[in-house]
């Protein structure tokens, strides 16, 4: 069979039924998927695989679901240190709590641990790109590219002076200086970030709209999160924060705005007009009680949606199984309606709408020839899939994240049968620990 | 030390964190719960049990949280034959789908396999008890028997004639029969069940309120689980179905009712003046579009609520970890206030509270002297309870079903180190399929 191959592959998936998540969303049974360098170069059944493909190593994925690899679109990844210290209480008082923590243990080398242990969670459930903003941002992509995990993150703008002193320094050079280094990384997506409307400064917006119009930079803010924002900006600046963003040029195709919770019909239809993007945070927006998003209203506007955990403070997991769980069921109860949200929808949020709004969506998102090498094997033997009729049905109400067993991520295996390759997670796990002793100690808890 | 000891205990399990979930809410920081026959004899410190407890096995408890197992108020175990057969769709959608599948495949042999692969799912999360209203009950109770299961179940009186013929025949002393055989049975708890009151006959209520006070048995139903069922029930009877109910006599602390979603203020009033519980399912009345119940009102007014998954097709999984967690993060989102549900309370929901649900608040949901040994043990090691500050927030919000190590249940270890040992868990999902496979060629999926 060797003499009629036609793909040389390093691997080959084979016998997993692929969910493509192409433009037909085409499902392939008994499927197999070849991966060369950083990209996939072949998608087909396992049989054709077998006379057009030769790979060094095949992945036998019978009995599992091969997927894109999950995009995580927000969070906060090393606030997995502050997982359950201030549950259940007003913002104000898990600011309280939270801050000054932050202030003092968000050092470098904390987040450097906070950020690999999101990895190591992040990974085990077949998540293979994610945001971050955070304090440290620079160490923090230092820490994704070495654990070969796909990251969006760039300098967060914020009218405070943060445990790195990032915000009282020439905030712009620094963000140029990371631009520059990172420009033509296979890992790293640079993008400009600003806090919100309510905590950065007119400055730090115009040199956000700045650099990302010059390095065409994906820009993402919170925006319109609780009711208490949106009054606030409104009575700041007269302008709703969608409103404010508009008017300082900052919506558009490479904005993504994270929460949106608060939004009227007009806000929806000006995000659809000018192709910004929403990260849609379901759990994290209940948690913090402040309300539950309009996304069937903004799907039906035709805005881009994609998902997100948000920070393990306000979640307190980072599992994109379960937020496209709860964002299946959350907008059927509340639009009491069982038609809104299907599961095929979700699922596409959680990949190739998510990667789209990273503006990656002609690079990540679907498992097709060309694009970089995302994928996600997920086993469909345990009892809470069993048995099986609708493999979107199944990935979005049933599967567990713990069912997820191989990743790649540009094109290197990550995880390969739950063992994780490139971090070392009983040490990170220890050091995580560590830290928390110290702040539980400082808390007073 | 042998000589200083005071009880003899078939097991002990030392050395986690025990959450008793007592009066007083204790935790205790390297615990132990000492075991003999079906109850628990004893639980201390790590350190007393050395002195004050010989046993014939030790179970090390080193790094995880010892827990009374989990209740499961509500279910239709034996659905788990239809997972994700019929998503995304309106009732009547949902129901012309199932519904002939369930006339041609709820056979008594189709039945008990259901409910093992259900009780498998459980065990495995953690669940020591659950309710089940379906078709074959009396089959289904076998299964749970054999299983070492503990059941809250009877007939379920509703006016069609079902697959089992249950309905068309002397359902009176069939249920009469059933209660003499289980009178005195350790691991099944007799109730007597009516569908709902828009789906019962008056006669079906009388013999209902008959049966629960000869035999003093669990009363359960659903009531109040959509706004068209109020509707319709307003409209037959000139009363709601909490109404309706009442004036049969049918409320009381013997009565436990499923759902209650659209509920007015005097009717949370007048459960809490009769003492009847509530089976609160919110991941199915939110994928099902029934909307959201009123818990954090009714646990102000007194109400007592456990949790309860309800079946796997209207929801998809059997898991009351994810339950908790769906139940804490909606009522904060839909109230807009971080502060209700709390963690703790969420677990107390699950466990304690589910007990005194059944009426078995005296033999279960706490790890207590006395009790009945249901007992469930979960692992705190994996990244995604990492690391920890809180116990209860991490059981609500962080743990994952599969975090669940080992479970007893009436003293039996059924799982050890997630090895099941009263079911033959591969023979069961093989079984489900085979199953599952005839009514997908059924329906033309």
């Amino acid at each position: 069979m060797a003499s009629h191959s036609t793909h040389a592959a390093d691997y080959l998936i084979s016998g997993g039924l692929v969910a493509t998540m192409n433009g037909k969303r085409e499902l392939i049974e008994d499927g197999a998927v070849a991966v060369k360098g950083q990209k996939i170069i072949w998608v087909g059944s396992a049989e054709q695989a077998k006379v057009q493909v030769r790979a060094g190593t095949t992945i036998d994925a019978t009995g599992q679901a091969v997927i894109p690899g999950l995009v995580n679109t927000h969070s906060h990844l090393a606030m997995t240190l502050f997982r359950g210290l201030a549950d259940d209480r007003p913002l104000e008082a898990w600011l309280a709590r939270i801050w000054p923590l932050e202030v003092k243990y968000a050092t470098a080398q904390n987040t450097r641990i906070g950020t690999q242990l999101a990895m190591v969670e992040m990974i085990r459930g077949g998540i293979t790109c994610s945001a971050d903003m955070y304090w440290q941002f620079a160490e923090n992509i230092r820490a994704a590219r070495e654990a070969g995990f796909r990251m969006v993150n760039g300098p967060a703008m914020i009218e405070i002076v943060g445990p790195d002193g990032a915000m009282s320094g020439d905030l712009e050079k620094k963000a140029r200086d990371l631009i520059e280094q990172y420009r033509d990384d296979p890992l790293i997506s640079l993008c400009v970030q600003v806090h919100s409307t309510y905590t950065a400064t007119k400055e730090m917006l115009a040199i956000a709209a700045q650099l990302s119009e010059e390095y065409n930079l994906l820009f993402i803010t919170h925006a319109s999160e609780s009711k208490s924002e949106v009054e606030t900006v409104k009575e700041r600046f007269g302008k709703t924060p969608i409103e404010y963003l508009h008017a300082k040029g900052l919506l558009g195709a490479r904005t993504l705005l994270a929460h949106c919770v608060h939004l009227r019909d007009d806000e929806i239809a000006l995000l659809h007009e000018t192709q910004t993007s929403v990260a849609h945070c379901p759990e994290s927006n209940l948690k913090v009680g402040n309300g539950v998003a309009r996304i069937p209203a903004m799907l039906k506007a035709g805005v881009n949606v994609g998902l997100g955990t948000d920070g393990a403070a306000s979640n307190n997991d980072l599992d994109m199984f379960g937020e496209m769980r709860t964002a299946a069921l959350i907008h059927k109860g509340v639009n009491l309606d069982p038609t809104v949200m299907t599961a095929e929808e979700t699922f596409a949020m959680a990949t190739i709408n998510g990667a789209r709004a990273f503006n990656l969506g002609n690079s990540i998102g679907s498992l097709e020839p060309g694009k970089l090498a995302d994928i996600t094997l997920v086993e469909l033997n345990s009892p809470n899939v069993t048995p099986m009729y609708n493999i979107y049905s199944h990935l979005v109400y049933a599967v567990d994240k713990n069912d997820v067993r191989t990743v790649f991520i540009n094109g290197q295996l990550v995880m390969q049968d739950r063992k994780l390759l490139t971090l070392d997670e009983e040490s990170i796990k220890a050091r995580a620990r560590a830290i928390a002793r110290e702040m539980a100690a400082e808390a007073g808890q």
